[in-house]
């Protein structure tokens, strides 16, 4: 029994149907561009296996355990270390078998797919998990991962991945990547420039880490200009290690364009903590302006991904950290956020700015006329929650008719799950094959226009936009 | 000729069709959960006749007043009793024909299917509803009425329903549950607890609502802990005639988690009617979080139905009363609104909170997020104006991919329009048979999977969820 | 080879189709009213040949020059004028050169569709635009632009219009309407009531306005009384040209009802240049109810076109001026903002306010909600960015359930591209047919009633809406 439905997201009817099975057949073996992830480099650089089924597929993966713990399973049973170092599950073979014993809870998630996905293309697997097969499936991945073949590198190469960006703060040595460049391995795996660190005052440690920018680059970061000088220094190094891109988490879109003796004002205030919570983020929306100023001029594209209020659950956030789940999207606005940053550089020609939600409302409202109308913005994918059959449908529904095909990037996987980067590709690419085949259907394009655009969705776009 | 098409709301494509339609095959006949509504208990106390075809259909039955009003015809006309006792239609045959000859208004709602479902199911019905066939049917159902078998009881029955819940408020003396209980008559009808009256100090009453629930109860409730065990002996209470669940209808989803001192001193503001409209919404959203640890103690399920502005008309508020149509939705935030509940006791497992919304953006964006990772947690079913169609396909098509289908609670008819029960439930059946039918042709669920979750979203997961 | 596929915009399953081309086939031909709009009665008034195909299709269209203008295209170079006369591109073919290169940008748009539609339907083209067909495309529409079929009267009766809505200031002379009425050609071209410009204190040339139009109607503007005067006195003379209807483009759906003397106070701030952006706007909101007052008793239908944050480039504005793409959606509530009005004319029978959106959001959570209940509103269709066949779907999908059909008011162009006019009405006509096909096919509406719909969205509701 085969775990994947062939024909999976294509259309139900058969000559739409034919159509998408067509435009996939030609673009589903095209190489995969991940300009947006968090894969670890170590992995890369090290290439040892990796742990154990659990420590691969369950215990870093939010999106599992989250749905686990939505009904009642507790995250230190599932192995999720404590911040305090206490005690937490340690035996993999328990934690798979909780997880197995709830895996139907994820019937109708993409996480499901993407899990079938792995086990049926990586591990060969073509029985259900359950509570049964657990067992087996634990001593089947294990005996997997202590082969060569499963080693990071040559999954890498299997997975048929022709870049990956990981992401790193601006303050990281990038020392696996000097690892991977000095091991003349021949897989492109680059960085990308995040500097939330040393941008936003209310991050523990940002004069610290802003001090330490300053001894990385031999700027003085006590002064505004030399904290940005830091900034085009720490940028080049990352582009020394390939870095085509920066990326922001800020939790809205706010950009502003402050008079430069202001923002060297904010500046001291930051670097003193004496910043209130507005000041802060006016600090935060004035640094993206600055980070797209830079742009202009080292060529890196800027990501903003806004939209997510982190760590709802003091609870959890005090005993097991950060990235654990409890990050909840809420509403986000671009049309006023943005506009101080357009209205700096919104009409140069030189610079991308990729716009990422995870408020779809805001796909048809704000972000497709916006992108249809500024030459810098470009519209990420359907991201996070919202990287499904479902909410890749939304996107291209409610982005197209105004932003067109050419003002979106393709895929980004976005993932710390390494296995799932070949998953989350194909369900791109089959709906997006499943898209094209339904205008063509429904007389809304050419058939003869169709191929070339699913080469562009699956791999043109991307590799364009993110100069890869 | 048949009112209803057999294979209504079932998908287009033949084949996704056959795998609907053999789902529904299977749970159509379950026993109906109705955990959430608002029949009236005195119908099954009493069990008289119904008065009219007028007073069953027209006259109490929102969604068809309001969208006769839409078009002009006024309230007065169709019998909706005035605030002053004054002049309304009286003469049932006039109500219908007004009724009838503007039927065709309804064209693509879901009043139109629930009625014609109960003209079809429960009158027998094969003529379509228009001016020509008003007096016809206005004579057919008052025949039947006038029947032993169109009582409520005997209707109960023949709608298969296995338990339903009414709504009554915290100081209802619960007569005719107790009616119904000391008839011996074997129904499971069962109360709601529903404080909104002593808990919102902007409720007419509020103070003397809250002395009452002293007398009722024994305690001192002039003072804050005697008000909180005043509420713990109605919750008891109430318990004694069935409820599992509270109810709470506020206009926001704010929460709040105060210092005990403080709520006392709020409570007595409260009581003196000295709240600003501030304060008395931090009291409405304290008094979440009490209710919420009250259901810790004592098991009964949290449900949260915000969002609506009622009473959005002064002159029909004024004329007619509350609950005429002119209840409007608008945006409703949850991430953080509901936060200090989450944070107070939104970790324990002894805890069911059932969220529900007006506001459709919040699904994917919000409610899935929170419902998928906080184990108290529920999403409530598409509601009020979205108890339809494509409001349910909205519901899973937004919910599913995030919360899975675990996390949520299967269908509440939420409806005082009793012959509308079974045609409410009849469409959720059907929208969720091809909602999981065409998970099945794109290859998202297996075959062999969608049976079982067809039977919990029909009947096992309302059961579960409300102790049922 | 057509550009157009015969069955665009029908359903993909064969049952479905056919339902649709049946309804289709009887509706086509019906013709198009045309209520809301923005062509130039000069076309009609003088009958003078377009100037070439680039003057025509690219350079007043703002969805065809955004998208342009998003990929890095300078709107100089598409002709587009600059405020300060400056240069601009005026070589026609070269224009039009630019234009079919980047073609390829609107796949999957409206606007192919619309610029298919023309170039096959109305110049009897049947090869695709792109650059190697650029300059046979331009001359072959120049050719025809010079043949005195292709002049605006004969296009206009070729389209089949029965009567077209333009839009003027409330200070327009009307001198090309005039010029119509008097050249007695019996095409029906009415003027609409747009006063904008004498009600929105921040717009440049308030007072002045407000003083032309004391002079035109021999009212003392300068007081309440008669500024009051001089707009009904206005309304008159537009009604003289046929109008039937006023059109409001406020930023928001804010409506205000203050007492006459505190409105009068502000309307003497306002001509004084004195109002804070809030008092402005609370003069605006109220002159919405005033305006809904003035229809009651001269029977124009008030049109509210809420939520676009106009110029939202300072730079474009600047060098090109107003309606370049750069109007941008956000969020609008309605259920706050339009209570004022309706408290104080919600319920007035001899009224109609018909309410467009930007922001689809409130579709099934505001306005179904509120059109369905209040005797006054009726909703306009699918606009601006939505006017599309995704648009229209989720337009049809989130407001009849609530709604009905016959709340809303058919279909409105809205454009200055009059070519694109049948291409429009001919897309909603599709999509409506596809919707109503939907709903037999699905069992939610009866064969028998779905022509009489099919009637009543593509003509029917328009011409009773807009008393046409």
């Amino acid at each position: 029994m085969a775990l994947l439905d062939e024909d999976r997201l294509f259309p139900v009817d058969g000559k739409t149907r034919d159509l998408a099975r067509a435009l996939y057949a030609d673009i589903k073996d095209l190489p995969l561009i991940s300009p947006h992830g968090h894969t670890d480099p170590r992995w890369f650089a090290e290439d040892q296996p990796f742990a154990d089924p659990a420590q691969l597929f369950v215990t870093p993966d939010h999106y599992v355990f989250r749905m686990l713990c939505s009904q009642g399973v507790a995250l230190a049973d599932l192995g999720v270390p404590r911040v305090d170092g206490g005690p937490t599950e340690t035996d993999g073979r328990k934690i798979w078998g909780l997880f197995a014993e709830n895996y139907y809870l994820l019937a109708g998630t993409p996480s499901r797919m993407w899990l079938d996905h792995s086990f049926q293309h990586v591990f060969g697997i073509d029985r259900r998990l359950n509570a049964e097969t657990a067992d087996w499936y634990y001593d089947h991945i294990a005996d997997c991962l202590a082969q060569p073949e499963f080693r990071p590198r040559a999954l890498f190469k299997r997975f048929n991945i022709e870049a990956i960006a990981t992401t790193e703060p601006a303050t990281d040595d990038l020392r696996w990547h000097r690892m991977i460049r000095d091991s003349g391995w021949n897989g492109r795996v680059i960085t990308a420039y995040r500097p939330d660190g040393v941008i936003d005052p209310d991050m523990a440690g940002f004069a610290d880490n802003v001090a330490l920018m300053g001894q990385q680059t031999g700027f003085d970061t006590a002064t505004w200009a030399g904290y940005l000088d830091a900034h085009r220094a720490r940028r080049a190094y990352f582009k020394e290690f390939g870095a085509t891109s920066s990326d922001h988490g800020h939790a809205s879109a706010r950009t502003e364009d402050l008079p430069q003796n202001d923002a060297a004002a904010l500046f001291q205030k930051a670097l003193a903590g004496q910043c209130s919570p507005e000041e802060a983020d006016i600090f935060r929306g004035h640094m993206l302006t600055e980070m797209a100023r830079m742009s202009i001029e080292d060529g890196l594209v800027l990501q903003i991904h806004p939209g997510s209020r982190r760590n709802h659950s003091d609870e959890i956030l005090r005993t097991f950290g950060r990235d654990k789940g409890f990050d909840i999207p809420g509403r986000t606005d671009y049309v006023t956020a943005l506009r101080p940053l357009l209205n700096a550089v919104g009409m140069n020609r030189d610079l991308t700015v990729v716009l990422f939600t995870l408020d779809e409302t805001s796909y048809a409202r704000e972000l497709a006329p916006l992108a249809g109308v500024y030459p810098c913005l470009r519209l990420g994918p359907a991201w996070w929650f919202h990287d499904s059959a479902e909410g890749m449908r939304r996107f291209r529904e409610m982005t197209t008719e105004t932003a067109g095909f050419y003002n979106t990037v393709g895929f980004n996987d976005d993932t710390r799950a390494f296995c799932s980067i070949p998953a989350r590709h194909d369900v791109a690419r089959r709906v997006d094959c499943t898209y094209l085949a339904t205008l063509v259907a429904t007389g809304r394009l050419a058939e003869d226009e169709a191929p070339g655009l699913a080469h562009q969705l699956s791999y043109g776009l991307a590799k364009r936009a993110y100069k890869l």
